[in-house]
């Protein structure tokens, strides 16, 4: 095969007029597919059933606590030792909730903007403008919350080691700016894991705002699918010893280590946060799901039984993004028309067509009955400004079903892409 | 029995003498009782065991969603109608959620306060001053959340049939004057049932404030424990007949039917309301635990089905009522110093002391081991105006334990109200 940007005229045509044959051709197999979202498939749901009629022994008090009843605002505290212990943080440090670790990220920015966060003079919304840094590509939903609270969201790249800390240590002299999302370990969608120097540079910003706040989203912390458990900077850590141990909340999840539908979420912070925090979250709830708390803990029981567990998860996922990368590998790296990711964990192939393709690629699939995130959703105010990141998630679908989406992703790259250069 | 305002000087020294021997008596037995919360006992939590290890059949699809897995922000198609069969509403304006009501109640006015409601002009953290009202006593949870957000409370005066209309229509009038808090049923402490007439007075008021909000916290809905179900008007339907459809949301909860601990809550309102609310909960989070809404809805399925669970509640909660109230009518009616409702559901007994012994009758109490909720805390502020309301909350204690609790109770009111007498 040629590269695309060696064809001649006639030989694009060529190209072109083969690629929408074979559109058609996917069109009339009339598919419905999707690689939307980073959902787990059925088969890893499976893997966690048993948890769901724990426990056996009909005991339901631990650490002197019936979970069934109100109480323990902050979690039952066998729960919070097992996210400490995945975390590398103390337990003091954390706060069990329910199922959802958005819903705390956006009450820590609710909180922001209702009372302030700990160092704040004053609550977000009584501020004229509030700015964000937002490295991108990135997790669609970050931006959402940034958009519901109407800050500007300022865009950062991306590098192979995470975010451009040049732009950021630049920014952050900014009072405005108020804070920045991270996905540290398996950015969503690159499938990045930040380098020791950059989560150093991050820890030792020093903001003109003195709230200024790290939002660590670890939803990947212990999600690898490709080799082993590749340990990490504990964040808390290197804020406490930069001096700024306030500037920072990490979230963490068992959507992808148990259910998404039904898992449990924490944050972890400084005491002084957890402190402060508490007393405004007393006023939101009495407790949260200590149930299910209490399931999880005696499934997963710690660290090394959730990575034992994160093994049954890898033998599912590797295999799927072995089959989507061998589609890319084969059908689309020689003719030169898009880049993409190898990623160890996580759950997405973060690709990137010619620019000016993503959109185009993302409607061709479309019509071909193939779901994909859309096209710009990676980057603030859902605008790519070189129209070329598209997101895949291989989770979901049943192998058969992947290899036949990414039959047609392909497809559409090299329709796509021969029309561009065409004009 | 002699009514203490009927003793002479010297009578009354006696009394408060023997009083105080009784107390004696009291603390020598080193008690450690709760009567402090509306916790739900032990054997109540183990009526709703068999329902965690639901489904039994390791089906883990309803209305062709997997409940294991994201989506669905609003809930299971059939616990929104489960909710809604409780409620008497439309399916279409329930919205099923987390464990908690309160979260969903703090967020409805956390939302207020960033992004306005439906009809709001501006956000309410944009105002200078916004006031809501406050029938008390009443539930200091609600009152903490006013707090929190430093909102202006304004008491409102609890009837036997309700809030104090007059005042209420008063008050609305005051274009600052943003919304009203209601326990409808079985109100939180008294007991009390609004009637008819009232919840046409409520439903019918036209405010100042076009964004003025009923929380209408219907935590009792199904809580007789003594006698039949009591039907009771459906709120959003009363506002839709009197052409203000937006003006409530309501809010219900399997807190005090399953587990207080892991329960599903809801909130109902307008179609109008749900479109508005749900785009503001979509930045806030992918989807509730829909797993423990499955559970629910398989072993409570519908009202009916609700109600027969309910029996089983009020045969354990009906003789700790009866205890308590035996306890108050034999030692303390006859000495004329407290007067207290009878309900026939809710969680409380609302009692009311001579004025001014509220706050010293709970230190007595304290000093002797029993845990009540604190005096005051069921006005905002924590500021009872007469010092004499003091709420009792029978169901946790075991029944023994009460009546030991119940005679403390009573020891301490005699012993405070003689001090008090006497100057």
């Amino acid at each position: 095969m040629k590269r695309l940007s060696e064809m001649t005229q006639s030989e694009l045509i060529s190209f072109r007029d083969a690629a929408a044959k074979e559109y058609e051709a996917c069109k009339a197999k009339n598919l419905k597919l999707d690689m939307s979202r980073g959902k787990p498939g059925t088969e890893q749901l499976n893997l966690s059933n048993e948890m769901l009629s724990l426990p056996k022994d009909g005991n339901f008090v631990i650490d002197g606590i019936d979970v069934r009843n109100y109480g323990n605002l902050d979690g039952i505290p066998s729960c919070r030792a097992m996210f400490a212990d995945i975390l590398g943080v103390k337990k003091e440090e954390v706060f069990a909730a329910g199922s959802a670790s958005l819903n705390l990220m956006y009450d820590v920015i609710a909180k922001a903007y209702t009372h302030g966060l700990l160092h704040s003079d004053t609550p977000w919304s009584k501020l004229d403008k509030v700015k964000f840094l937002c490295p991108a590509p990135g997790y669609d939903r970050h931006f959402t919350i940034c958009e519901s609270f109407g800050m500007e969201m300022i865009t950062i790249p991306l590098n192979d080691d995470g975010p451009d800390m040049d732009l950021v240590e630049k920014y952050v002299k900014d009072a405005a700016v108020k804070g920045i999302w991270c996905v540290p370990k398996y950015s969503n969608p690159d499938g990045v894991i930040y380098s020791d120097a950059t989560v150093a540079r991050i820890a030792n910003l020093k903001p003109a705002a003195k709230d200024f706040v790290i939002m660590w989203d670890n939803a990947y912390c212990v999600h690898e699918f490709d080799g082993p458990f590749v340990p990490f900077k504990d964040i808390l850590t290197e804020c406490r010893n930069a001096g700024s141990p306030d500037m920072v909340y990490e979230f963490a999840s068992t959507s992808k280590i148990t259910f998404p539908g039904a898992g449990v979420a924490c944050f972890a912070c400084s005491e002084a946060n957890m402190a402060y925090m508490k007393t405004l979250l007393n006023a939101e709830t009495i407790s949260y799901d200590k149930m299910n708390q209490y399931r999880h803990v005696l499934f997963l029981r710690d660290r090394a039984g959730t990575l034992a567990h994160m093994q049954k998860h890898a033998a599912i996922m590797k295999p799927k993004f072995d089959a989507v990368l061998a589609a890319l590998d084969t059908k689309i790296a020689p003719l030169g028309i898009a880049t993409w990711r190898r990623p160890k964990g996580g759950y997405f192939i973060s690709l990137y067509t010619m620019d000016g393709c993503a959109k185009r690629t993302h409607q061709l699939m479309k019509e071909a009955g193939v779901v994909m995130t859309g096209a710009g959703a990676t980057y603030p105010y859902g605008k790519d400004p070189k129209d070329s990141n598209l997101r895949i998630a291989p989770s979901l679908p049943p192998i058969e079903e992947l290899r036949a989406a990414s039959d047609v992703l392909c497809t559409c790259l090299k329709l796509a892409a021969a029309e561009k250069l065409l004009g």
